[in-house]
């Protein structure tokens, strides 16, 4: 399926970080197993897996701010993927454009694109 | 120390992004103890905690190759840390400028900037 070795003999779960492609901004970290980085392939969409709820999902599918996948990359030990994705919406179930809208002191530095009331 | 609650009574280990903070390239992907984020909040250099090793490193006290940290931002959860830095050198031990320098189907993608057997 791929050359290049993915550890997921070692580890179950892998960190995939999603990148919009376009403005460069880290949208979100999640994990995803060999079934979901497959069905991020064959559909060419991302998908994870939750470990908390124990299944594969598809981001965006409640949502509909799907991730349109343009490359996933791998890090040199093949521990850890990126997602470079065309964003729909926001990636963050809070509104925000990134999961990453504060710093560690609290500052808010992210930008709200939606209504979390609207859309959940 | 923060007014963000992080999840470190959950896990252990976060896993944290780093960014570059100027072009907006991902460079690599580790995993930070506590006291791995005091201590980068603290030097104002990145630092990670190395699971196999077991052990806290500054990233680039053998390279050279030092991570400056402009901001770290917390997602959503608490629970992935997005490190914005000042990248000296290479990220990569192989000598790329990140380790996402390959597609998962192995095409090289990224740029080689120094050559390991001149740091390592």
């Amino acid at each position: 399926m791929t050359d290049v070795t993915l550890a997921f003999d070692e580890q179950e779960y892998l960190p995939a970080v999603a990148q919009d492609a376009d403005s460069g901004e880290v949208l979100m970290l999640a994990y995803v197993t060999e079934e979901a980085l497959a069905r991020t392939r064959e559909t060419g969409y991302a998908h994870y897996y939750s470990r908390s709820r124990d299944e594969l999902w598809k981001k965006g599918g409640t949502s509909g701010h799907t991730q349109e996948i343009e490359e996933v990359r791998v890090d040199c030990d093949g521990d850890a993927l990126l997602y470079l994705v065309d964003q729909s919406g926001g990636a963050c179930h809070t509104g925000y454009e990134s999961c990453f809208y504060r710093t560690v002191d609290g500052e808010e530095v992210g930008e709200q694109v939606f209504d979390p009331d609207d859309v959940y």
